[in-house]
């Protein structure tokens, strides 16, 4: 059976029936309660002195599209085939996440941002109740935010052998040592909990080596040395944070699902992870054309409108037919884990993976290009949405190991 | 509703039930009845005198396939909706069609070569009962075969308002003067029919200025001029050929649903035409990635095989990802037709027409550079499989016009 | 004669002998004078608590390295044909760029940052003795700093024709009111003096319509705005400014030349400044292909060095292809210029202008992917080096429109 | 020192005022001798029963031309520094071969077709006096012509450690057994002489096994199997032979240089061989742009000429750029050659032949696209143009090795 067996079943990409309801209630909830607030959320940011709080009135505004989001029946939807989840279908949230993408709030108003999501799903089918309880619950809640904790900057991580922050255990605790960078929200007030992939069993076979293990933030032990940027931006205040772990000191029933079983954890948490960064990038992909055609078409030069102009039409065209390409091999993509299951359809993740961000900085690069100057000021949303996507194209793991996995797999089949 | 509205309801691409016998069945028919004629076939060519006829032994194994097919309850399938055919929805055709791209032979062996499907298609919808008993029974026992005469060596045309070849009353008589080229299989000794696009009406309105008219073969007045070459091979016998309308006569009663309607006819056949063609150019695209996985994993250079060095994986994994994006697309035009309808499903038709050939075209030229000089000699189909689809990105309309009617329907969303 | 006549014996392209020894004073002076402050010059810049502002260090520095650059006599060389310049060729500059791109401080230590050396060559050649007194004599000491004020928000400025801001004369004054943006160093403190093109005749012919003036900074109807981003940077404090000029008062002396010739002022100026940017950005191009080498053979994963996986050696090669193809070619407009004078050389200019920046960009976004996230953070020029070169690919024209002053220029040899 | 040293004077590019004269002598050469007759060479070929023959009226046109030649002194220029050459540099010779390569029968018509030029080089260099007599004297004068014999079919080639064909020294014969494909011109019925890749010393170091060897054609052991196709053509009568060498004997005196010094020799002949087929395609690309350009201008479809609509005047635009890159690296390269010698200018080599090949068949396709059908077809030269510089990707080692030497040579220069 080739992972690309027609006989699979695997093409009925039409969202559920009994999704519809949920979708529409998402995209009215995104118009009523998220977009009114948007513009007012990011005009107070400017206004901070301290650019690594939130100003009390961001705070009220979120809050405010959250508990619209409850009252509605729209939180946590997101976790799949749980008590506490909608039970949605991979492929009926990559509808649902295609919308998000569109919206920088809309993801946190509906507590389905990453990384909570990943973090709440791993806790969810991994943690302990005691866990569970101090951690998972007011995650579910929306009352605090988490970060997860791989990258480092002095290896290729892009090979997960690499890692090299340690944890040890010492009597009845783990004793955590080394240096991590790109975490993203870690720089958040809120954020009061990170999974850490660690080394722990250095002479294991090579999947056997890393765990994961839960480190409470603020804590003594963890030096948040600054923020990293993206292309100049710090994204404060929720950051992408530069951090060291010195000796630092946790339970041992802070490990998760056991020493050694980190990759194991890994395989759980990055197929849906990379997937519904891919949904959201359609969304953005999406934003970007709309901005090229408005653009095309309401300024004028040589005497017609730019868009009638040289390749900017084919341009438009190409950037239809790709997303049109990309929203349904998304949609395959889930549908695949929905039948196959996370590691059956890692394929077709990683196909996802390797194409969509690469082809949505292309389309958004084209949007910037028919603006001018305007496309990568602060006057529209291209700059970020050109920075967060081509920031995609290394976070989970590098299009170029993707393309390996597809490359193999695609061998394997002679 | 925009086309592209979500809500539209098609992205259920999998095949019907109904119709996995018949795919089934007709997968069987090319291993066990096409598959095992196709050297002896095409050896025989070599050995022709006069490479304008077959040998009898050609028409013998055709014959014999045929009637393989006529037993099996595989003849004429591809008419969709009809009392004569299988009733497929395009999106069922569409998984099929894909098989017929990989073998030279089997779409004739099951009567649903272009331009015949085609042709039958626009008797069957449009001709007169006599016209019907002349020339579409024939077609559809697989008795003669037929051309379709659009393109002319002295315009561009891309734009149909160019035609210049013209049909003038002259009392029970259509008159027909001008000149044609790339008409593909006029030069099989058994083409006894065509349907010419003329220009009948010049001071019409731009739409209604054309007509399609039947021309049986041989006639007096059509002059073959000679074959012409497609990057130097003419595919004798049927060839694409270059002829000369000298005061052609042909009785009134061969217009095809009347004067002036011959741009309504271009709209009911050349959507699915288009559309067949990208779908047998997926199977092109397959073998194409197939032979290419196939040498790089058996050919050594540089201690390591071809396959591992430099590019040449990635190369695969985004062939395989392109053609996995191919096909849905295709599938997803092949639906829209179903649920639109032809003339509302014509923005997915040009979508996947300038997608379609032009990624696969791509992907059959790296097939051949991994081959070396063997990928563009007659050791493999790929030379064929390359120009084959290369004239594809003019044939039914250029990429560049294709892209013109994206770009302004999604202009008109806006 | 076409533009691309081989006997217009262009290709002499070897610096002169004349030129070498300052270029090797150049690049002493950039490794003895100019690298070595420039960590402290950056790292100060942190610390500020106006970012608008320069710590009294950093000019400490920067006069510092300007004196050496006197001392040497390596001070305003970039005026071509002058008695204040040193009459260096724009093919011996253009080597000298090249060089002056890989550093952010050398051009502004030698007196040649951009848009100063194009404000002095303005004022140079059509500047009347008094405008010369007052800011070119200052500017050629390197005791102020210039602006260029050109772009507009709401037109697309592509189109000279649309330039909105409007100078009308009213008494022994104009009077200037409009918008404008991206006005690159008009933040910094030491700005005194800007060029601005306004719209003085809007019923004369369209390449008359136009005027450039002198307006002096501050000045009471001159309001900044705010500055403009450039992918979330506003490279404080020299910033990319937007500005309205509200009944702006300035001297009918502080006209350009005449009323009517600012069209003309501008084909004198573009040339030079256009190939500047191309020149430096070889640098910048030379810079990524650099530091992509060095990651590639730092960095091990899967049991190889980066540089040895997938297509990253080929990445290597066609970098280095490109950066020489686009050397010689910027080294050829250059010749150019001096052999068939700017306005003649403006085709080999659009070549370059539409070039180099496009193919920079895809080297510095290969030298980022290799790097990884690091690639976008602070801690690589990388992320600059990119936001940099793609404003470019609009400033000074957008790449579209000379490709159509190539094609255009290539049609009419037919 | 770098390959890219600025300081290695390998920039000035310009013709030398010597070779003005023949340069202007070829092309009037080829304006009055060439053009005039190859419309009749071709047409003649098309009128041959045994298509693998010449007419005798192509050779009276092709020996008219050829004696016109000698009697203007413009026979054999092409030999480098030698007594029967012109001392030509490779700067020099590199102007004219872009002419050639815009005429099919201008090398023939001046003794310097591929690959008898590069034998020639070879026989000259490193022949002893007896084989010069034989086999270079013929040559020079052509009376004869020649063939080179690498390429195998069953073993990747680009590794030249992989050849498979054997030479066993018996008696006082080499006994040859082996296979070998693409062999150009040894099916002329003029071809009397080969130089054939051997493998002599199997258990040498790995640069040390191979010979070249002279085979006289024709030769009871040499079998030619048939014609190899180049995209369907034969290229008959010269043809790109299969040929099996069956106990072939010839004479010790036969080899070249001595036993095992085969890579030598191909160090010294693939240098000018790989960059004469770069000029000669830079000549091709000319062509195709003409052809477009003319083409845009003479066609009009909705409304305009073909080349004012969508992307095909930038497309335009892109091709000359891209085509007067080619050109400056070409001559870069030759004058690196001229400079350094052909070993050390070799990375040179490789970037030409890495880029020209590639970015022609690109342009060359554009061409094409803008013709429609008609670009693939027998009526303009573009399909036969497009073929050549195709199989140019492969021959002489394919993109991918000349990639691999450049990022080597990058990479030791760190």
């Amino acid at each position: 059976m080739s992972f690309v067996d027609p006989s699979l079943k695997m093409n009925d990409l039409e969202m559920s029936e009994g999704a519809i309801p949920l979708f529409e209630a998402v995209k009215a909830h995104i118009r009523d309660h998220v977009d009114p607030i948007t513009d007012e959320y990011f005009a107070l940011a400017e206004t901070l002195e301290d650019r690594w709080t939130f100003h009390p009135r961001q705070l009220e505004l979120l809050e405010g599209a959250k508990n619209k989001a409850k009252e509605s029946g729209l939180w946590n939807f997101f976790l799949p085939d749980s008590e506490s989840g909608e039970g949605l279908t991979n492929l009926d949230y990559a509808y649902i996440a295609a919308e998000l993408g569109k919206s920088p709030l809309a993801s946190e108003s509906l507590n389905c941002s990453a990384p909570d999501t990943g973090n709440m799903e791993v806790l969810e089918r991994v943690g302990t109740p005691a866990q569970k309880e101090q951690w998972l619950k007011p995650l579910l809640n929306g009352e605090i935010r988490s970060a997860y904790v791989m990258t480092e900057p002095h290896v290729a991580s892009s090979d997960a052998k690499n890692v090299s922050t340690t944890a040890v255990l010492d009597g009845d605790d783990y004793v955590i040592n080394g240096e991590k960078y790109y975490i993203s929200g870690a720089g958040d007030p809120r954020c009061k909990i990170m999974i850490v992939m660690v080394k722990t069993d250095p002479d294991a076979e090579p999947h056997k080596q890393q765990s994961q293990i839960l480190v409470p933030l603020p804590h003594p032990g963890v030096e948040i040395i600054g923020p990293m940027h993206v292309f100049g931006e710090d994204h404060a205040p929720r950051g992408h944070m530069h951090m060291r772990f010195n000796n630092v000191r946790v339970p041992k029933e802070n490990m998760l699902l056991g020493q050694g079983r980190g990759f194991e954890i890994s395989q759980l948490r990055l197929g849906p992870g990379r997937i519904h960064h891919c949904m959201r990038t359609i969304g953005k992909a999406e934003i970007a054309l709309d901005l090229m055609v408005k653009r095309g078409k309401s300024r004028e030069a040589f005497g017609n409108s730019l868009i009638m102009l040289g390749k900017n039409l084919e341009t438009v065209s190409r950037a239809r037919i790709e997303i049109e390409a990309m929203r349904l091999m998304v949609l395959k993509a889930a549908k695949a884990m929905d039948v196959l299951g996370n590691k059956e359809a890692r394929v077709w993740v990683s196909m996802v993976k390797a194409m969509v961000p690469e082809k949505a900085c292309q389309i958004i690069d084209q949007a910037i290009q028919i603006h001018g100057a305007t496309g990568i000021s602060q006057w529209t949303p291209l700059a970020e949405l050109y920075t967060d996507v081509r920031h995609l194209r290394f976070a989970d793991g590098p299009d170029e190991v993707h393309h390996m996995v597809v490359g193999r797999a695609e061998m394997k089949q002679h």
